[in-house]
């Protein structure tokens, strides 16, 4: 058998990996692992350039935004030809990340190839963390973007989220193009909870530039958010104690 | 001065960090870092064993079960007294773990010890990998145990997260003592979306003895379900694909 032969009849695969927040710090060894095992590393320029230097000897194919579909299928053929492709995704690909996609388009293709999952702390554990204790109960994450999601599908949610009385964590609550959303939402949520709702805001959570503001419902629109930020609204338990944001889970203390 | 002296008025501090699923390789290095570097490490049994090659040289205090609170006084008495306690938690210490606990504890004590929260990947995390990308929509997670909270809020919460056709994650599904909430629980989802949609259940996500099953909302229950297992149920266009558990996010493939 010739050389490509070979190639063609090694198993390829697809293992689409969760860098975290972007600090290396908190990317699991797994993960460093499968991207060191990798001949082909796949992904968004941003992210890609987040582990740059463990790319050296390998094949880098990254593309700009809002081309996702085109990135998995690129990964898709080339698993195809044999190699082990790592598609990179930033916090965790199986929370508003590549995972799905690549696995919707992979059955689109036919494509037998494997396909591995690994996670990663994505933007509302990491956020938490820094505001001290919101998620402490249970709660819901929503994202704002209507790119993909009917606006009036959206809303039902925060109104959902808001009569359960659970803790709100909002991805993707602004971007230059889409600001009214997040007023909408918080306007929404007023009608379940008080304007002294206790309101995280991180921007950057765990990585370079973080930025972090707990304020309240009422007074929430008056601080920078934007799509690197993930908002948590508390529930009706929440509270505020020295710099920290608390959601007691009912234990007597 | 002498040595006790400097000991008193070192600063003290407790890092609350999350092991993630079990798996060291799991775990991030910045959690493997503060391990490292403490000198006392509090926990619960089963999790100081998850780490005990880490431990050597260290002061361990491990206690058992549903002693939570107890754990955290020790973590702030010790790091008082000038210590670099860590104190460990599954998952993500965030989310029903030990970092809000802390918290409290702290404040309730007065004491004004530093707090580090470090973030791990949480067992919804997890278990969505292992089930393909069930998570890339809005979702809740609600904990099906009502030790600690009304069982009427619980209904209500699972309510809410059906009108919102949210896919729902359940924490703490079943243990021995307490068996009916997942079978109300399947009541009430039931009336909001079909027999037939997607019911992923792991047990053990991504460490010894896991176990993987794709169902549905009309079979999960003749699956075996207990404290180690989360249950996800699928949203109102979530599918089944080649052993694969999918929630398409939108996008045109």
């Amino acid at each position: 058998m010739d050389k490509v032969h070979n190639v063609n009849h090694k198993a390829g695969k697809v293992t689409v990996v969760g860098l975290g927040p972007g600090d290396v710090a908190y990317m699991t060894p797994v993960v460093k692992e499968a991207i060191e095992a990798a001949d082909v590393v796949v992904g968004y320029k941003t992210y890609i350039d987040l582990i740059q230097p463990m790319l050296e000897n390998k094949k880098v194919i990254n593309n700009g935004m809002r081309r996702e579909v085109e990135r998995c299928q690129k990964a898709v053929e080339i698993a195809e030809e044999g190699h082990q492709v790592v598609l990179v995704s930033s916090g965790d690909p199986g929370i508003y990340g590549m995972a799905g996609i690549l696995l919707e388009v992979k059955e689109e293709m036919g494509s037998n190839i494997d396909v591995d999952i690994l996670p990663g702390i994505t933007a509302v554990n990491a956020a938490a963390s820094v505001l001290g204790a919101p998620l402490m109960h249970d709660f819901v994450v929503i994202s704002l973007s209507d790119l993909l999601t009917d606006w009036e599908v959206i809303k039902r949610r925060i109104r959902c989220g808001g009569e359960g009385d659970f803790i709100v964590a909002l991805y993707n609550p602004k971007s230059k193009g889409r600001t009214t959303q997040i007023e909408e939402a918080r306007e929404i949520l007023l009608q379940h909870r008080g304007e002294d709702t206790p309101v995280g805001i991180v921007r950057n959570a765990k990585r370079e530039n973080q930025e972090m503001t707990i304020t309240s419902l009422g007074n929430m629109l008056q601080h920078n958010i934007d799509m690197t930020t993930v908002v948590i609204i508390g529930n009706s338990n929440t509270y505020i104690k020295n710099g920290k944001m608390i959601t007691p889970r009912g234990y007597k203390i």
